[in-house]
């Protein structure tokens, strides 16, 4: 298929899936460039390739050749890319595993997606998004990913009322805080095995009620100077540590 | 004083100071919002501040009031505060100490000023920015930073240059890669004590003639399935290993 009006319905459909409200009633969403497409051919999810006309691809899914215009008009990129596809969302697994992140109100794209990153780089099973979480189909967290979404295990719940149930499989639940805290750096072996850690909101951190909630609180050890960490930072430093040996 | 008009020569001066250019010359930058307002007092930077009309501010500096509409003419946030100020950058130590983070041509504004404000958590002496590098005064960066770039010393330098230098202080200087390097974990105590870490750009890495140079390549132990981590995390969690004791 080619298409070369920029009003053509499937143009506008793509566009409109630049808003989560869209993804959601669809299901679907849009990736951008070779990299991305790539990671979501692997795992599975394209849908339809939507390729510049005159550039060609090898994978094996319908291709709806347009015109750089309308990749221009679908794209939140600022230089348009040859290669877009539209996906179907994952579908995640209801088990979370032993090793589980819970994110209470992420707001910035880009940590969100550094953080997934990071969980699949130190072994975390599934990553739990609360509510006020941005949408991890963004665009903007998707290019932070670089693809590690599709390979992760990432599901939205209520923190309040999942935390009960991880304590009941014996799952030990960290929060941070900077008194009173263990430092990361003394976690015995034992307690690394079945684990959830939750972080928090960018400025306010984990809501008081969830962090009431946790069997044991960590900190990080650093300068006095400093506040805080960047908590996508913080997060890793965190994860790389639990993976520790 | 007090300025209403948007056509006003100091306010135009003001804007200026959003290009790295005039920064270089008037060797001045402006910061935004109360915080880093704040944090440049503490460190003796401001040399005036701009202040909406009707609003307080105890600090003891000279103070422009001007309009909302001036403010937002001159920020670059999407919701413009009340207070800006006009600040001299900051003089530079000459000495590098003896814990140094070098980078490589690092362009993004966030991922520089995330590294500054780890840098200074775990008590890095100096970071040498490359050439290629994003300018430190950039806006984005300061924000990122959490004011941390008031309290560092940060110095510009050729990286090609200086390693011999360091060389010569018997400072380690320590390069990444996956192949072949050492696992950061198993850094030697007596290695931690005086050594330069050089981080490279986010899409390319250190360049090939700067890793050459290095004594030693340290690797962070993940996950085969994930080819690399966002750079500022990489550089925050080896940063981290290097303050552990």
């Amino acid at each position: 298929m080619q298409i070369t009006s920029l009003e053509n319905e499937r143009v506008k459909k793509y566009c409109r899936l630049k808003e989560k409200k869209y993804r959601d009633q669809e299901n679907q969403f849009i990736v951008e460039g070779n990299h991305l497409v790539e990671e979501a051919y692997r795992a599975g999810l394209i849908d339809e390739v939507i390729l510049e006309i005159g550039e060609e691809c090898s994978f094996n899914v319908p291709i709806v050749f347009v015109t750089k215009e309308i990749i221009a008009k679908i794209t939140t990129l600022e230089s348009p890319p040859t290669i877009l596809a539209l996906c179907h969302k994952k579908e995640m697994k209801e088990s979370l595993g032993n090793k589980i992140l819970i994110l209470d109100e992420i707001q910035d794209p880009g940590n969100l997606g550094t953080m997934i990153r990071s969980s699949k780089a130190f072994h975390i099973d599934s990553i739990v998004l609360g509510e006020g979480c941005v949408d991890f189909y963004n665009p903007k967290v998707l290019r932070s990913t670089q693809g590690m979404i599709f390979h992760s295990n990432i599901v939205t719940a209520k923190i309040e009322g999942l935390i009960p149930k991880l304590k009941k499989e014996n799952i030990v639940v960290y929060g941070t805080r900077v008194e009173s805290g263990i430092d990361i750096r003394t976690i015995k072996k034992e307690k690394k095995e079945k684990f959830a850690l939750i972080m928090g909101n960018e400025g306010n951190g984990v809501h008081q009620e969830i962090l009431e909630l946790c069997d044991e609180y960590l900190y990080i050890p650093m300068s006095e100077e400093v506040e805080s960490l960047n908590v996508a930072i913080a997060t890793s430093i965190l994860l790389y540590e639990f993976d520790r040996r």
